[in-house]
């Protein structure tokens, strides 16, 4: 096998725990959804630094990387959100995790255009939806109203101009 | 409001839409979750238009576009055709659906580096993903073998290298 296929595959990966996370939303397994995207979460973090070692960094990549992190980090998490907890609030729950993912979406496609080298503008996908999915398995200690802030707050600071340093 | 704006709202609609189509299935209601993938391919055919229309193209705008399609025609049909009916033979239909999103996944990330003018390298997936939302509304005439096939067929012309005519 290429080498050159290796973090493609690693990127692949985290989109099928992406949408793994989705089915098992559909299927109401939210504790299971969760964890799912915590996995994207891992491979998202390997398989630029494994594009890098391996010298084999690719626009084609970069691409995919966007993808996937999209589905894993925005629709996943929020509709996770909306099937465990915001549902209680009936529209006004899905509206505020629609905004989530496309406020995510805004901040990945910027991302790609901006490419600063010092810093992150607005705060990152990667970083959001993971902490959403996080509050997802503390919810039987965070009250709803803990949730709908959280949805907008993470929200606005990734389409924010906030400077994030890049470690 | 910029004109700038406009053709980029009109893309996060058809990621509403997307999102929306994805929350449909999770409710079980297959029939308005085909339809509203089929209102994300009205919009999508019209934001490119309407950039060049305002002369307000930008690359921001295209990768919007591109995160938005594997949403609404990639992830969306792929759920909604498992949820429907490919779930009738469990995790084999799960990773049908699956490898339908992944193959679409590579289709966007390719078309966004290979950049050729003149053709399309591969059946879109906005061609493809609004195929399966229609054949999700004919699932009452068509035999589960017909899905099981198309989803496999589709996604191997995504990532074939068949030259399609741009129009």
């Amino acid at each position: 096998m290429s080498k050159r296929l290796i973090p493609n595959i690693v990127t692949l990966a985290n989109l099928f725990f992406g949408i793994t996370s989705l089915w098992l939303t559909m299927e109401s397994q939210y504790k299971e959804a969760a964890v799912a995207i915590l996995f994207a979460m891992v491979l998202d973090g390997m398989d630029g630094r494994l594009a890098r070692r391996l010298h084999v960094t690719s626009d084609f990549g970069k691409e995919l990387d966007s993808l996937s992190d999209l589905v894993s980090f925005g629709v996943a998490p929020a509709l996770l959100t909306y099937g465990s907890i915001l549902n209680t609030i009936g529209y006004w729950g899905l509206l505020i995790a629609i905004i989530f993912a496309l406020c995510g979406a805004i901040r990945l496609a910027r991302f790609n255009v901006l490419n600063i080298k010092t810093h992150f503008v607005g705060v990152l996908i990667t970083i959001c939806g993971p902490l959403m999915a996080i509050f997802v398995l503390l919810s039987n200690r965070l009250p709803l109203e803990f949730y709908v802030i959280m949805s907008i707050v993470l929200s606005y600071l990734m389409v924010s101009n906030i400077k994030v340093p890049k470690y």
